[in-house]
């Protein structure tokens, strides 16, 4: 099963080689991982997908809560939240019409042009899992040349996930 | 001075820990890291921007061309490039009137609102880090509950580029 993992930690040099060793030595493969910076220059957000048993996945949170590099750790997949992902895709353009045809599809699923190269165009949008991969595969046809996607960054919705807010959060 | 690298890497168990040490143990500071997906589903491309002077910078490039995992690293730095970020912020809602003026501040500025909680709204925005922070600059007045943010990713607009594509992604 997939988990999605939000943990506050410690902006310090090493902190991702702590946490991305202890998943990788319990054999957990990361989907994908993303760390951002938050309101305080010294924390930074991790949102990481793994796809793991329950058991060992509660081993790693617990372990995770030991490092004093982490503030706060949440397995975000039980309770309502939003996950979002962010895409850059260069596709290859041959001729006028599928420059056209291209720059139609990418309006039809709300992805933004940012660069008209002379042979490619380069599209960017945000959205889920599923529509981002709607978005691949229509652009498929043209020839693909280069794909840079974010890893998936999530947030509870729900009101009650008190303690996804940090103290120095709340004080903004 | 900041650089922007981007690897294409073997999606193994283990990988991440062994570039993100790599990096700690120059004491480079990692400002952001992303991990997202490719085409082909045994790579992934991280992206990374680091604080650091070019000849430190230089040898951990080297350094990680040797690693196994590692197919092909470039430092975006110095082509001509485009980087992206996306952001999802839960804001605080006190009243009707915020409510109204934080869907406008959204409007203009390009976030898509994701979540009308009762007493948050939850918006989302991609584009490049000045705009971000100037929505986040915005918003803050009402009072920012939760800020989550994906790292860059990067991608070279540099035709010339050519050894930014992997054999697989031409395959395409």
């Amino acid at each position: 099963m997939k988990h999605t993992i939000s943990a506050l930690v410690e902006n310090y040099s090493g902190v991702l080689s702590r946490i991305s060793g202890l998943f990788s030595a319990r054999g957990f493969n990361i989907n994908s991982l993303t760390v951002g910076e938050t309101e305080d220059p010294t924390v930074s957000r991790m949102t990481i997908v793994v796809d793991g048993d329950e058991r060992t996945l509660e081993q790693v949170k617990k372990q995770l809560n030991k490092l004093i590099d982490v503030i706060t750790v949440h397995d975000l997949t039980k309770t309502r939240f939003i996950d979002r992902e962010l895409i850059l895709i260069k596709v290859a353009v041959e001729s006028p019409k599928d420059r056209c045809e291209i720059i139609e599809i990418a309006g039809n699923m709300k992805a933004d042009v940012v660069d008209l190269g002379s042979q490619t165009i380069t599209v960017e949008a945000a959205g889920d899992t599923p529509a981002i991969d709607k978005l691949v595969g229509s652009l498929r046809q043209f020839g693909i040349k280069e794909i840079v996607r974010t890893g998936k960054i999530a947030m509870s919705l729900d009101p009650m996930e008190k303690a996804q807010k940090t103290p120095k959060e709340e004080e903004e």
